[in-house]
C-alpha cells in the first residue's frame, strides 16, 4: 500500500515503529496531492516546503503524542498560525490569524503535522468552491467541508477537520465515500473557528475509517483511543431503523442502501426495529434554517456591514431571511428543538443507535450546488453524535452513505457500534452473531 | 447634568432631536477620561482622534439607528478592527483583529461609537488587570469586565460589554454600583469573542440604567425597546427569594440587602415567598468549575503549547486542572448543568423573578483579586437571564448589589420585573400597590 493511502492510526504505528518517517509519508501525501489537485481542487492553502520541515522536525524529535508525524488537513474557517485562513471568501484573501484554533493546536500539540488548509464553501454555508467529487469530477463533492472530505476520499491526506451547521461533515463524507463524523455538539472545542450559526456549529472529522476517527477524538478531548483497539461489543446492537419524515425525498438508491443495510445487520446479529420519529420533529428541517439563518445574520454583522458586495447571492438571501425573522420566532425555534432533543434521548434508551440516510442520493451532476442538507440538518440540531458510513453505489456508480445516530454524549458507544455494523456490512460471507 | 452622566437612551434622543452632538457628547466622555484615568485605569485601548472622527461622521451623516451617536465601551475580549484586542494577556499584546465581533458590528451598525476597548482580567479569567473601583481605588472594581464596569460607573461612558463565565459581569456591576445584565446564554451573538469556556461564556451589559440595557438589547437582537416606554407591569409581580446553598458564605451587608429588598418590593406590592434550590443544586460551584477548567484548557491549547511562560499563575493553574479532569467527569457535569436548567425553568412556573444576592459583599479591598464568582456563577451555569441592581452600601460605603433571575428566554419578563423593582426600591416614600 502506497504511504498516502495508510490509515492516520497505521501510520502513527509505523512511525513509532521507525518504520516510515514522517517525512516520507508526507512527501507521499505532498506527490499525491500534484498530481491529483488540478482535478480535485481540495486545498485553499498549503505550503509543501512548511509541511515537509514539519515532517522533518518530527522524525528528528521525540515522540509528542499519537499523532506524531501524522499529517492532517484543516478546513479553511478553523484558524491556523502558519497558514492562510480565508473562509471561502474573498473579504478574507490572504487573512492570517495569529493562533491556531483549539482543536489544530491539540492536533499538533500530539505530533500532527498541519499539511494545509482545504476548501470551504464560503463561510461554511452553501456558496460552492472549486472542489469536485474525486470519484467523478463532474459531481459535487458535497459541502461546506469540501475539501476534507475530497482530500480524504483521494488519498492525500488520512483525515480532516470539517465542521457541520445543517450537513457539511456527513454530506460531503457521503458523497465522497468516506467516513464522517459530527459528534455531540460541543465536544470538540470550537475556539478559534469562524461561526456559521453558533448553537449548531459543530467540529467533525473526515476520515477513511472509524479508527482513524477514534484516534483523533482521542487526542481532542484527551481520552484513551479505545476503538483502535477495535473492542468487541459485550451486547446484541438494538438498532432502530429511521426512515425520518424525509424519507419520500430519498433517492432510490438511499432509500435501498438503508433498507439493505438494515436487512444486513439483522443477519448481522443486531436487533433491528423500525424507529418511528413523533409527528412534530417534522418541523425540525424549518427550524433548522430559522436558528441558522437568524444566527448566521448576527454573526456575520461586521461582513454585512462592510463588505456586502463581496457576499455571494446565496448568502445574502440567508443573512436576509434572518434579519426578517422576528426574535420571538427565534426563541421559539430553540425551544422547539430543545424539546425535541430531550424527547429523543428519552425515546432512544435502550437503542445502541438509529440508523438512517447520509444523504439524499450520491452525489448530484454538477459544481453549482453543494446538495440537500435536509437528512443531516434534522440530526445536527438536535445535538446527538452521527456517524456516516459508505454502504453502496448510486446509479452513477457514486458512494452512497448510510448514518448511526446516538443520543448526546454517546459517542464512545456510538463509535463502537458503527465499528460493528462496518464490520459486518463489510463481509462477503453471512455473518456470524454476536456472543454476548 | 453634565453630557459624559447621560444614559445612552438620554443621549440618543438628545442627539436625534439635534439638541446635543455626538462630538460634544464623546469630547465629554474624553475629558471625564482624561481627568480620572490615571486613577481607575479603565482602558485598555483608547484613540480619542478617532473616537471624535466616528462622533463627526454621526454628526454629519443620516442616523445610523437607535444608537447613533452614543459612545459605548468594549471589553478587550471582543475583536475590533479598529482598535487593539489584547484580552489582557502580554501574549497578544498590539494585536489587531481583521473585523469587528458580531455585538461590536451590530453597534457600530445602529450609530454607536466605539469610544475604545476596556481591561479585562487576563483572557477574561482571574488574573486582574490595573483598574479601580471607582468608588474607591484601593478596592477592586471586580472583574473580568474590570475596565467595563468602572468605566460605566465612573460616567466616562454610559454602556458597555461585558462577559460572564463565572461571575465577571454581576460582580463587578455589584462592586462598582451600577446595572449588570447577563441575558439568556447565547443572547448576544458571539462571533468575535475570545473563549474562555464556551458552554457558559455569555456576553452581557452593563450601564447605568435598566432602559439602556433595553435599549443595546434591542439592538443587538433586533427587537423593539420597549422597555424605554417604562411598561406598566399588568399583575403584582411573584418574586421568590433565594437565599441559595451560598447564604452562609455572603457577607452581613448582602444578606441584609437581600432581605430588606425583599420588604420592601413586599410593602411595593410584590407577592415575596422563600424560594429553596433543590438540595442537589449544591453541585453547581463545583459543576462550573469543572466545566470552566476543561472548556479553558482546550480553548488556551494554543497559548498553552506556544506561550505557557507569559500566562498568569492563575491560568496555569485553571489549564491544569482542565487537563488533570477525565473526560467522563467533564461529561457528567455537562449532564448535571442541563438536568438542573430544565428543573428550574419548571420550579420558576408562575414566578416573576428569583431575588438572590449579586455577590458575596462589598468589593473586597485590594486589587490582587476580583473577587469570589460563587454567587454569579451558580446562575451563569443554568444559563438563564439575570440582573443586578444596586441596592445598598456596605461598611466601608461600597455598592452592594442585588440579584434577579429568570427562567431561560424571560429576559423582557426579567427585565420588566427589574424596572418596577428598581422604582420601589429607589422611593422614599411608601410604595403604593399595583393594580392588576
Amino acid at each position: 500500500m502506497a504511504l498516502n493511502e495508510l490509515s492516520a492510526t497505521e501510520a502513527a504505528r509505523r512511525i513509532a515503529q521507525g518504520a516510515i518517517t514522517s517525512e516520507a509519508l508526507v512527501q507521499a501525501c505532498l506527490d499525491r496531492i500534484e498530481a491529483r489537485e488540478p482535478t480535485v481542487q481540495a486545498w485553499s492553502a498549503i505550503d509543501p516546503k512548511a509541511a515537509l520541515r514539519q515532517a522533518k522536525e518530527r522524525d528528528r524529535g521525540p515522540s509528542l503524542g499519537p499523532l506524531h508525524g501524522v499529517p492532517i488537513a484543516v478546513k479553511d474557517v478553523l484558524d491556523t498560525y502558519d497558514l492562510r485562513t480565508e473562509m471561502g471568501s474573498p473579504i478574507y484573501r490572504g487573512h492570517r490569524a495569529s493562533a491556531d484554533a483549539a482543536c489544530v493546536a491539540l492536533a499538533r500539540a500530539a505530533g500532527a503535522v498541519i499539511l494545509g488548509k482545504t476548501v470551504t464553501a464560503e463561510f461554511a454555508g452553501s456558496a460552492p468552491g472549486p472542489t469536485t467529487n474525486p470519484h467523478d469530477s463532474g459531481h459535487t463533492p458535497g459541502g461546506s467541508s469540501s475539501g476534507s472530505a475530497a482530500a480524504v476520499a483521494d488519498r492525500m491526506v488520512p483525515v480532516a477537520f470539517g465542521t457541520q451547521t445543517a450537513g457539511s461533515v456527513l454530506r460531503p463524507a457521503s458523497f465522497c465515500g468516506i467516513v464522517g463524523y459530527k459528534p455531540t455538539f460541543g465536544t470538540i472545542n470550537r475556539a478559534g473557528l469562524k461561526f456559521a450559526a453558533e448553537s449548531l456549529d459543530t467540529i467533525g472529522l473526515l476520515a477513511r475509517s472509524l479508527d482513524d476517527i477514534a484516534l483523533m477524538r482521542s487526542v481532542l478531548i484527551g481520552v484513551a483511543s479505545e476503538l483502535s483497539e477495535a473492542p468487541p461489543l459485550v451486547a446484541v446492537p438494538r438498532i432502530g431503523l429511521c426512515r425520518t419524515y424525509l424519507w419520500n425525498e430519498a433517492a432510490a438508491e438511499t432509500r435501498n442502501a438503508v433498507e439493505v443495510a438494515g436487512e444486513r445487520l439483522a443477519a448481522g446479529g443486531a436487533l433491528i426495529e423500525d424507529f418511528v420519529l413523533p409527528d412534530d420533529f417534522a418541523g425540525l428541517s424549518e427550524t433548522s434554517e430559522i436558528i441558522s439563518n437568524v444566527e448566521r445574520s448576527r454573526a456575520m454583522a461586521h461582513e454585512w456591514h462592510h463588505h456586502r458586495k463581496r457576499l455571494s447571492p446565496q448568502l445574502v438571501a440567508r443573512i436576509s431571511a434572518g434579519l426578517d425573522t422576528p426574535n420571538s420566532r427565534y426563541v421559539e425555534a430553540l425551544r422547539f428543538a430543545e424539546h425535541c432533543r430531550i424527547q429523543l434521548d428519552m425515546m432512544l434508551a435502550g437503542f445502541d443507535a438509529l440508523l438512517a440516510p447520509a444523504a439524499s442520493g450520491e452525489a448530484p451532476r454538477g459544481l453549482d450546488s453543494t446538495g440537500d442538507s435536509a437528512f443531516q440538518a434534522l440530526w445536527t440540531l438536535l445535538h446527538g453524535p452521527t456517524v456516516s458510513l459508505p454502504a453502496a453505489t448510486g446509479p452513477n456508480g457514486l458512494p452512497v452513505g448510510i448514518q448511526l445516530i446516538a443520543p448526546r454524549y454517546r459517542d464512545e458507544a456510538l463509535l463502537r457500534t458503527a465499528w460493528w455494523a462496518w464490520d459486518v456490512l463489510s463481509r462477503r460471507e453471512p455473518a456470524q452473531a454476536l456472543v454476548a
